[in-house]
């Protein structure tokens, strides 16, 4: 039996997946992965996600260079949620150019921008 | 406007939460917020996480003790997924008795256990 047939799949055939900077310990990213996605993933060493708004399969950085080269790859105990550690390519993993995508904190009942850009989008996405 | 109407519910109305050691910086759980979970949260400085398969409120910590004390609540992004550094009381986050949900990771196509149980079950859940 194949690690993927342990996967409890979600109603739409979908994974949460968390990506964590090996180094920093830093929490990047959460997306989802499908079948293909972590099968991809696990084969290629390089984060693959399904994007739910291009209903598509998605490898990280195709884009914007900014792939995540996976060094682990953990399930948690009841088998819904994935974990990457990861090297984040250009210490950038948000779309915003910034290091993380949760950049907005909790502050006095507002969700409040507590880190910075590091590269202008437009500099990204050409 | 509240911070909670700034979070796209899903079609369950609901968001992804990670819990993150904040000393650590270990990935400790994935689970569930509802609006009244976030609410919780926030107010008493200590995870709420809504139960799927109990279908009601959660207190992280209400039978084991492992209570998550909230040092920082963070959004995505796309607002799709929380993120709570936190306190794990105990040192222990899952129902198995280890540090972290995430204790299998993936080696040579298989997930292998990595992580020791701290405490066995039996005592934690009396």
């Amino acid at each position: 039996m194949s690690f993927l047939d342990e996967v409890p799949w979600n109603g739409d055939g979908l994974i949460a997946a968390v990506a964590q900077d090996a180094t920093s310990g830093r929490v990047l990213t959460v997306a989802w992965m499908n079948r293909e996605a972590l099968k991809q993933t696990s084969e290629k060493g390089e984060a693959v996600y399904w994007s739910r708004s291009r209903n598509k399969l998605w490898r990280k950085g195709e884009q914007s260079g900014h792939v995540q080269k996976v060094r682990e790859v953990r399930i948690d105990c009841d088998a819904d949620a994935i974990l990457l550690k990861v090297d984040q390519v250009g210490g950038i993993a948000c779309h915003t150019g910034r290091e993380s995508c949760f950049f907005r904190k909790l502050e006095g009942g507002k969700w409040v921008t507590v880190d910075p850009v590091l590269k202008d989008p437009s500099l990204i996405y050409k």
